[in-house]
């Protein structure tokens, strides 16, 4: 195995966050299910801007926002990801390339616009998603490259991208190249919906060794394991996962390996702004730590530091550099 | 006179802001006057996009923002300006009537794309900005609607207007219809760089009653005289406008009347995070409080209220209602 050229690569949806503040009852009058992410068509999409209040768009997407988190710690990243060549497109293409993380999936120049999710933030910070993937779909095997994955040292991957079908089969061929250059795999569950939509599959991808790593929180891993009980889907997930860590807001998180569970703090705040991204970020810190040599717990307080941050302002990617807010919290890498 | 239909209309620039943050070797490396507004052609806009840091994308516009503040207070509202019918055209629109503020001015269908403007927010908060004015240099006077202009109270202009030259005749005959209609003109000046480029107009406007108030900040006041002596700027602005208000960042602002001189104190807050739109809302809040029959201190102080919202977040837009914060600070509208 030769010694890996970037820390972290991400494969995900790449999406542009349409992000506005709405009250409970908008939800409501909309049909919307808060805290959860609703696949929609453009014409959906439509009625929805034209609902929603005034927006900021900025660059989002699941394991697009976990990468910027690696490359704000200071680590090597590269996604993939599939966009359109409009203004979006560009818009995407640029912030990820300006957060230096190298991006080099070809845009398509025809088919459907540039992914977009239109996220309500109601005022206790919880986000609200309405995803409408466009372009994201078209991922497909021939957008993966066996050189640029085989020189991760850990290939992530988000499980949104098993709803469209063609990248489920990029998923796959990723994690192959990766284990041929002994490389490790990372899934993060999502969504609870998405688990409910995958369930089967996710845990084959767990039982097969498929994946090496997994993330989820708390709402995901009760329903991977379709019960109420928080220690017996522990238990569960303790056997038949290498390695995992299962965040659970404000209660911090856990860590899970044949060894044991580690219970980790979360980082005490003064308010919840909005919490889109949290999950992605305290995948960024994790992973990070994991790629330097950190133990687990270091590697599960840099995750927690990174999440802290992106909730407490509007928007899915760090407003700061996590680097240097890792070194003033006694977190060097 | 009738009865108006709206507190108040304003004309201006349709912008979209374009906004990342930077440190100032940043603005130094790109040749950038820190603090002001430079005006750029599109080769430019893509070489500061190619080189600036991860953004995110929110509609701006000196009098837009303006407009959408006091739609925020409560104010009936109604903006005119010009885009192009492009996705950041479609967003530009979407975002002022999400505000609640009438927008009609059409689209153009061809020509240049809408307006840019990229701004580098620094550590300290300050603001630099590129502006692109491209669809935003179209507006003419066969835009200006003359029942619309007519049934507004005020008619708020920016001076950023006499950018594009076609906009500067439209400026002169919505003022002239808003007096026939026995209403009130006001103009910003906008920025230093902009008054050192129209002075004589500037001047001409207010000696010849076509504005009846002014908004200048310190910098804009002194450039406008010609002078480093602000009480002596003070003094001859005092000689020759209707009413003035010159906003003095954390020192408060001067209301100036033929009558005298009075000082309001600026709010006082924790961090400034980024002065995008101080002005612009500093000025949303004292034409409400006009509009809505308040005395000069009582307006002035909403205006305090507003600019200390808007500095407190990225982005030139309130992010709560300003019609709740200024009932919660005793000022209700």
């Amino acid at each position: 195995m030769t010694a890996s050229r970037y820390d972290v690569l991400g494969i995900g949806n790449a999406i542009v966050d349409v992000i506005a503040r709405a009250e409970d009852d908008f939800l409501i009058k909309q049909g919307m299910q808060k805290g959860g992410m609703a696949l929609i068509d453009e014409a959906r999409a439509s009625a929805i801007y034209e609902a929603m209040g005034p927006a900021t768009e900025s660059s989002g997407g699941s394991a697009a926002n976990t990468i910027v988190g690696v490359a704000s710690f200071g680590g090597h990243a590269a996604f993939v990801g599939k966009v359109r060549d409009d203004e979006l497109g560009k818009t995407f293409a640029h912030d990820i390339r300006a957060a230096r993380v190298a991006f080099t999936t070809p845009a398509n120049s025809d088919g459907p616009s540039t992914a977009r999710c239109y996220i309500m933030v109601t005022p206790d910070g919880e986000r609200t998603m309405n995803t409408y993937l466009g372009a994201a779909q078209d991922l497909r095997p021939g957008d993966i490259d066996e050189t640029q994955i085989g020189s991760a040292a850990v290939v992530y991957l988000e499980g949104y991208l098993w709803d469209p079908p063609q990248a489920k089969e990029a998923f796959v061929k990723a994690a192959t190249i990766a284990h041929k250059a002994g490389r490790r795999v990372a899934l993060t569950l999502s969504d609870a919906f998405c688990v409910g939509r995958y369930r089967g599959e996710f845990l084959d991808l767990i039982r097969k060794g498929t994946v090496d790593i997994v993330f989820a929180n708390e709402h995901e891993l009760l329903s991977l394991y379709e019960t109420a009980d928080f220690d017996a889907a522990v238990k569960e997930l303790r056997g038949e996962a290498k390695l995992a860590v299962v965040t659970r807001s404000e209660k911090g998180c856990v860590v899970v390996t044949r060894d044991g569970v580690e219970a980790v703090q979360a980082m005490p705040i003064d308010k919840v702004v909005d919490v889109t991204g949290a999950g992605d970020l305290f995948a960024a810190g994790f992973l990070v730590g994991l790629a330097r040599g950190k133990d687990h717990r270091t590697a599960a307080r840099l995750g927690a530091l990174a999440a802290a941050e992106v909730i407490q302002h509007i928007g899915a990617r760090p407003a700061v550099s996590l680097k240097a807010l890792a070194a003033e919290n006694g977190l060097p890498l």
